[in-house]
């Protein structure tokens, strides 16, 4: 019911697929989400599993019009499809559950962009295999926005949301050297996890060194030395990459980290590669949030970074 | 190093077993107690994994004497255990641990009053469990304090913080009619639920009629019944069978419930039965906890009320 | 599509009238409900428009099932038909919509018990007045639970939260003396109003005096004096009515107010009631509320327990 | 500028002695209140010093017109001092010029009952040593709520807010036969106060036997034992005898203290006594208070329970 | 009293109109405030019209001495003249009042910098308008900082804080090409609105751009441009303008904006120019805001930045 | 119990002084660490005294290592001490702990480098009064972050924590220009403060200044310029000098502060230079901070950040 020529909300803008009857539901989307209602399989206490509703309920604070870049995100068709059911008790199962509905995403809207939203970090492994069971035969590549490397040892404690990086590379989804993780910062990476880092080739950049090149600059480079050797490239977003003053609402918030303003110009950035095929956002608590909800919207214009890219992608 | 005629804080009174020497761990102690840091088995985001360490935390901000009874705890011998290992993705297995530890601590301390602390209300299935095991040929009752009948189906998403009881009746661990649940009331319990609490049997008495009848005589006309019937009584104290205005610190606070003078009541009634065995407090959430932690004190009240009744039945 | 042997949540059971069909809306429903979003008529700066999205919110952490009763609310039939529309800026329009919304829903559903959620309390008299177009015969009585008289002059600020009383008085919808105002106390009634209540006999009954004579005995004498003298009974249930330390949502919470679970069971008793035809639930502020929203989930348990009261009439 | 007739809210009721001219502060007060900033000497950190500018600013929320007891406090005159000058670093300087200031005040405003506002629990023992001052010849009684027995040791660590009934009974000030403690409760107190209390003869009542009793009961029995024995008694509210709920808002707030209508009960139940002849409000801390201000706006109520007693001792 | 050689607090420095004489009061004055305290116009719930009252409290935690700036404020006299008189119901009435008082304000003052303090922004086109009475054969341009671009149509809901620069434009009391808008970002603004921008030649800087340019350098070159085309340059500043992590104490606030140090920068700037002549404050909630206030501190820093200015002018 | 090759969490790293016996505890120390828990002397009410607990429980969140700089702060050995002996009431008794407590650990470890931990400003005059003791014959220099010069009078009101620059100067402990203050701003220093820093010849630069010279060079020239004049550097960092945004956990927090990330680099390079040879961090209040505590996490940042200049240092 939306027109070209009126105002729209993003709440107007995504469509609900249980809102469409099969044929509109079965048109070509440019972006397709889902939410990923877990955090069990975080390490820590997290109530990653509720971002999604709050996502979904903050749409009606933004509009489709992006004034920064003046484009209009209603240029791109998206479809909202719901939650991955969970199981409240086998945490395995769940994950299974997310790789299968990712890969099923990716096989029915081919031609569309996922988008995964909520959780904590451990779904990551989940998409990306989901991901490769599409494209079976394609080399992925990985930038993660992280205060962590994501890469302690499985036989630990299991697909944790300290472990999804690690994962992907030891069950021979991706390979190390195509990782990079941009944004790590202080004191909350254990040596032991930059020996595996080093061991398995995966690039990190400090956003002391980010700040030096520049954000733009620092991703723009990472995306061209990973599209010079893989087929797509998966986006993930970790949230607690933001510093606290601008994030408190994640599990594990640290000061010292990214503000906003880079964060979107990072995502926006990694929106107009062409290679850039999916994304994620994990790891944001909205439990934990402030009361005006700083992270919940910050989340929510991250999404919408991204997809700013993307409509520029196409012009 | 506390001496009789000194003032003595519970922390000073509380002897942790990581800094006893074998010989004086191994003596007499008149309670034991465990903490379970797990919450990954709740239906809803939870963070009752965290009351162990608040609750430890808790205890310099009280004196071992009760005023009220004027009775002095240190009457008492009581002894940390520390915490359950937990597993971060398996929670089967976490579960497991939870009951070996149980039995291998009723077993190992077997003049003693076990007391688990935190973790979500699924950990009860698997306490009970292990207790039984320590006493296979008893007959065990159960005294619930919650607003919920935790009769939910287990084939539904396992052994979650709804199913407890269910789970102990199907199991034959308990029958249902050994169940007295105190102080459920509005509108937090499907009908289904009710259906089931009959067709087992459970009794249960809504905190209209706990009101009506009196909190003390309630509690002490159950544990009547019960001790008829049963070897041994657990009491299981959920603390979201308190209101809202008192305890904001559960995953699932509701108005009209218990006040916290009708709790401390209730559980130091119970702990004046000779034929209470064990307690356990589930559902505390400290991370949905006021500024000023009236749950978790309200928590830590709870367990001292509860030893203040086991020092006046020695008398 | 909810079966009667299934769980059913509030929001399962109360209809959006948007979903329903010509047919579907036109059955006959026990009672009907509608959003009023408005606060910029209160004296004080107030939230109180935001709490229709907020009661809808919150159904789903509530059953249908009424344990302390034993009855199951979807034996009522419920629809909710949306908010009125405001204006921004001309207050007098806003109040003439909710007039003209209360009278045509009294109309078009002249079988059912309307129910207004939300605004603050200057929308009872555009209510009440709306109600009485419906029956225009009939003589109307109030019932009114407030820590206020709310007998302000009209002549100073217009129709303001101060004043729905005074409005409906010195307009000719209702007799000074069939209003009965229960729960007042302390010191945050000025003395003119005293003397106005007193000119215009209205009657008020102080918390004090409710507690000495018993809530329910308080509402069950008060209702029927009114019974004898009017047709019909108007419920309006002022949130500021309860003590600050269970409702600190409304924009003036006070010490020294009822608690919830006698609102609760004075609401209940108002419900069981058959002339009591009408409620609503004014000035509570979400906005104001604590973190894990025990004002809200208060007056969403205020709705449930007045409709308990209209399930146990209909037995 | 007040008119009988009209409205009067308690910032227009009560004068600032600043505001007036030499004769109009000459005048007689029914009652003069100052404020005493500190909290230095607290053992706790604690903003009890902010009460005073907390108090007059919540004026303003409150009606002079008591309607619970009919009873407008305009009838009394009260006069506002302002606050007694503190030194930020010389504790023992700070208590003098307490002392000093509520001897002149006494002395000046001979006619008039004191009250001292804010500060922690320290003060009385300095309010009441500058009230013997004044009356050198006379006895004093001292009616305390109060969680706490104050009555630890001076020789620690000097006159802290755990200290006041001890220093005033060994200094000689007072005997400890003449203090009644009424409100204690849990585990808040060593057992050595305990002995404390009963070598030096203090009464003391806990909550407990309170309700039993009743809150009116007990209080009008304590004053009427006091007044048999002494020329004047001394109202001293530690604000933390309230239960947490109620009043998050002090240094030491604990599960299972007094509700609100419990404590305005009792302070108005001393104000009407002709023997209780000054008052103080201690240990509130603004700081630690919530959102909307429970505590604070609880103890302007406390005083205004208490000038409501005043009030109708006249009558 | 305050003596030049003396330190003084904002508090001490700013006098307040009602505790001068008819002849202290008459004198000339750098700069007069005066309060708005009106929030009913806010399209969403607002609390902006506590900001006077805020404002002036937090005074007392600012000397008046700039340190950047090596300027003592107190060169400046400023006179605080209170707050407009504000109808409850009567939103058009309040608007008339604020308009007749920034002219009476501005023709009784003329020599005088015109403050205006709290409100929503609905109160800025009743501003310019009074203002615009006072000099009706002149200019007036405006500076603007804010996230929004307030050109909605007066149609809709009359004149809300969506409205006042399209109220300004459409009522011919200013040019739309005389109005520059810096600040804007994000997804926050209608398309419709950017369309309306561009057809009334509405300037307006993204914050992106402002950054690329620098702050100082993009305000210096706006009031350059203004000061060719018109008399007088009206500074209103909208506190949304802020990144929430800097201002949770708005209606809106979002993620994406300006940090304070580049706000007082900007601030100061527009006070340094000389035809610059009146300012305004709005859309600062401080029910909204942290226990800290953040957003109240940095408004009052706002006021203090523009004083900076000024005084700096007269260098 | 930690291994090189293993993790390690800061909880782990730092050695507790009471569980070694005497000859782990007398091995040589690259740095030790006392807490102060004291805030009595702060002028305006504060919770420093807090810090040293909260310091101690942020250590678990974490590592060792530093991947800015690529060091693992294991290359140092760190031991705590404990807190010193604080008198309740005496404070300046609980100033001369202070300083003996100082000078018997420089004494003690005179090869270490000691750390002062938690307390109001005050105590700096205190310890480095201790410091100089230990070196009577050395020139100390100071090195000061901070929103504020602490040069108050101290005949106003003793040692607060407004004075303890000029407690150093006054009592030739130091020379004032061997003083460098970095990072003052806005409007929160009287300007008696700024005559008696010319006075006294104490150095200062306005962030506003450190901004266009950048952080690490205006630290380094600051550095430099001290080298060339003292023997000891002394850095003092009052956490107030952070802006509100990323510290609201302190007594008197300010808009236009600076960034976390620009007092990490500030004391990073500080840490590294040779002649810096004691810290401490004070005027933190934990009960003032966020719920996520953001402030405590700074603190602890800002700890570890010297560590890592000292790590570096050593190579
Ligand atoms: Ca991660
Ligand atoms: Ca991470
Ligand atoms: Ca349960
Ligand atoms: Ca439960
Ligand atoms: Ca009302
Ligand atoms: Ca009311
Ligand atoms: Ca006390
Ligand atoms: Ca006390
Ligand atoms: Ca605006
Ligand atoms: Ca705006
Ligand atoms: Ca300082
Ligand atoms: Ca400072």
């Amino acid at each position: 019911k939306a027109v070209w020529g009126q105002d729209l909300k993003v709440n107007e803008w995504i469509q609900s697929i249980h809102h469409l009857n099969e044929e509109e539901g079965g048109k070509h989307w440019d972006a397709v989400m889902m939410g990923v209602p877990i955090s069990r399989s975080s390490i820590s206490a997290s109530g990653a599993s509720e971002f999604p509703e709050s996502f979904r309920r903050a749409w009606k604070g933004f509009n489709t019009y992006n004034l920064d870049e003046e484009v209009d995100l209603r240029e791109l068709s998206v479809v909202d499809v719901g939650d991955v059911k969970m199981h409240f008790t086998d945490i395995l199962l769940s994950h299974q559950n997310i790789k299968d509905a990712f890969h099923g995403l990716t096989k029915e809207f081919s031609g569309s962009i996922p988008v995964s939203i909520g959780g904590d970090h451990s779904i990551t492994a989940m998409l990306v295999k989901g991901w490769k069971e599409t494209y079976p035969n394609e080399e992925i590549g990985i930038l993660q926005f992280d205060t962590h490397f994501d890469l302690r040892d499985l036989k630990d404690h299991g697909p944790t949301n300290g472990t999804p990086i690690r994962n992907l590379i030891e069950s021979g989804t991706i390979k190390g050297e195509n990782v990079f993780n941009i944004g790590l910062h202080g004191f909350f990476n254990a040596p032991s996890l930059v020996e595996c880092a080093k061991e398995y080739g995966v690039n990190y950049i400090t956003l002391k060194k980010v700040r030096k090149n520049g954000v733009k600059e620092t991703v723009e480079q990472a995306l061209h030395t990973l599209a010079g050797k893989v087929d797509r490239i998966y986006l993930t977003c970790d949230m607690d990459v933001l510093d606290i003053a601008y994030a408190p609402g994640v599990p594990a918030s640290t000061p010292g980290g990214m503000r906003t303003d880079e964060l979107f110009e990072a995502v926006y950035t990694a929106g107009l590669h062409p290679k850039v095929g999916a994304m994620d956002i994990v790891c944001l608590d909205p439990m934990r949030d402030g009361v005006v909800q700083p992270t919940v919207k910050a989340g929510t214009h991250v999404f919408l970074s991204f997809m700013t890219g993307l409509a520029m992608r196409k012009k």
